[in-house]
């Protein structure tokens, strides 16, 4: 039998399944405590209200520059969490195992979400594996489900967006998407093209513990990317959104990979990118603690919320002074970027 | 543009995938309340500590004679959260959609879920949703998260069985399996042949309320079957087990498509059955108890913990009155059974 891939029988419940979990999957992800990945895990939350997020990732490729499914699934799930103003504590795993994946590349993408897990400082708890036959998937797909405590301090919501407060983003746009979309296409830059892929929590724990009120929102502009959480802000909210392009930080090589591929940055999954709707007297000071992060070295004020509306959009200031309106994406534009 | 059928645009994050989840899945599984399904949902969870649990579902066919992969997603979750003695409080729902699924069928496969969830007093409060391609998956796959609060008075555990305990299951073995793999095979029978899957909360709850200290242990007996569990028991609490055949519930329709099937019931996955270690005084009263509820009518003592052994093993008196040794299966017996 081959024992460097996975089999359909790693699936069945019984001593294959046992061995998987107990000498590839536990080592990896919960280190020496065997007890935390039983059927259920049993958490000391502290107290508190329970911030309670899902997200199932099926990435084509499973690796890419900057990161890979596993680190995708721990970031994603964390960000989930920490956006609605929560304090990540612990995630389920489910894996979905395609019969011939190599158990290589299992341990591989697993490492990095443990990885990913401890820059975030939660820990995967509890987990359950599935094995499909070979047309049944692409190599594997993972869902987390994460579970946090709310900041007593967050006061987050469409709600609390007012006219004039201001609109963060903490850095370069379209990374993610990019990178996964080179990839896969076999494209190749002079420049260094990686996936933005990180746990964003320090970033928003820490705007929280600084302003509380004056922080009005946060969203993490994954699939549709800016685009589309700017669109879903003005709907929800009903509030007109005006974003200056000149302001909108972007790598130069994704700007050419985007340009390349006919893709609009805009609409670009990102995926250790936080937006954030800032009362105007904080958005300076704001700005300022987000930039002493690594990940947020960037961050700029990149437009306003210019008023109330019954009809609101989104509008774009274009570097030549025209103005164009930012719409939600319609489909599909970027398959399989999650 | 084909609307009966899920597109790759439906998973892109934009206006379609909006009205995806806007239309056809929160107003089945959150009723008018569209609050619960944004990324995150935040719970008032009672206080006590939590119990977190995930299993991800592959089932083939998605639909089989009494349940479907929805319903399957919710019991399981739920089954596995009230087995380590925990009320189920809310799930999480990510689902991965192959293009061209129809959509009355994800409407069914939903319906069912949330019906599934009112049985078992449980809310799904928040959901992701992907698409993948029409080579990566067989129609979709579920993940359901969970989480509940612990009862204080349950008292669980492999180190809490004893020598003299007994073994109880609550009803017929084998339903779940046999009701898959006969639709799977296009196999029928005279008599009805149906999944078990249902939720077990009522049952577990009512146990622990009941006697607390006396109930040891409880698992649902799924992927492996009763051999899986109590082999598991087993080894984990380093106990010798023995079973007596004549005492183990089996519905004559579900002992003939195992003998044509050439399946031992033993090893035959439930998803509606609960194994339970008492103590000998608690036994019968117990059975009693699990027999006012329609889902364990034929509840039954099984067995007895023998003896604690350095080289534990479960053995099957037989009808016969030979002895045969219970092992864990060791790999794949029936494919995607959940």
């Amino acid at each position: 039998m081959n024992t460097d891939r996975i089999q359909l029988a790693h699936g069945g419940g019984g001593q294959l399944t046992t061995e998987l979990i107990t000498e590839v999957i536990v080592p990896i992800l919960g280190g020496q405590d065997v007890a935390v990945m039983t059927d259920a895990a049993v958490l000391d939350m502290p107290p508190g209200r329970v911030a309670l997020t899902t997200d199932s990732y099926v990435v084509q490729p499973l690796e890419f520059p900057g990161g890979d499914i596993g680190k995708l699934a721990v970031c994603g799930t964390v960000n989930d969490l920490s956006v609605c103003g929560a304090i990540p504590v612990a995630l389920t795993m489910g894996l979905v195992l395609q019969e011939g994946l190599e158990i290589a590349r299992l341990k591989r993408v697993l490492s990095s979400a443990a990885a990913a897990a401890e820059t975030a400082g939660v820990r995967i708890v509890t987990g359950d594996t599935k094995v499909v036959g070979r047309d049944a998937c692409d190599g594997m797909t993972i869902n987390t489900a994460g579970v946090g405590t709310l900041m007593p301090a967050a006061s987050l919501g469409f709600d609390h967006i007012a006219a004039g407060d201001r609109v963060i983003v903490s850095g370069p746009l379209g990374e993610h998407g990019l990178a996964v979309m080179s990839k896969r296409k076999g494209l190749s830059f002079t420049a260094e093209l990686e996936s933005d892929c990180a746990p964003l929590n320090e970033l928003t724990t820490t705007l929280v513990e600084s302003f509380a009120d004056e922080v009005r929102f946060m969203r993490d502009p994954t699939r549709g990317g800016l685009a589309a959480t700017l669109a879903e802000i003005s709907t929800s909210a009903n509030v007109d959104v005006e974003i200056v392009q000149a302001s909108i930080p972007v790598n130069r090589t994704v700007r050419a990979a985007g340009e390349m591929l006919g893709l609009d940055l805009m609409t670009v999954a990102n995926e250790g990118k936080l937006v954030t709707i800032v009362a105007p007297d904080a958005a300076e000071q704001a700005v300022a603690i987000l930039r002493k992060h690594a990940i947020a070295r960037e961050a700029s004020i990149i437009g306003t919320i210019v008023d109330t509306s019954e009809h609101p959009i989104v509008e774009l200031v274009t570097k030549a002074g025209g103005r164009r309106v930012i719409q939600m994406p319609y489909g599909e534009q970027l398959p399989r970027i999650c």
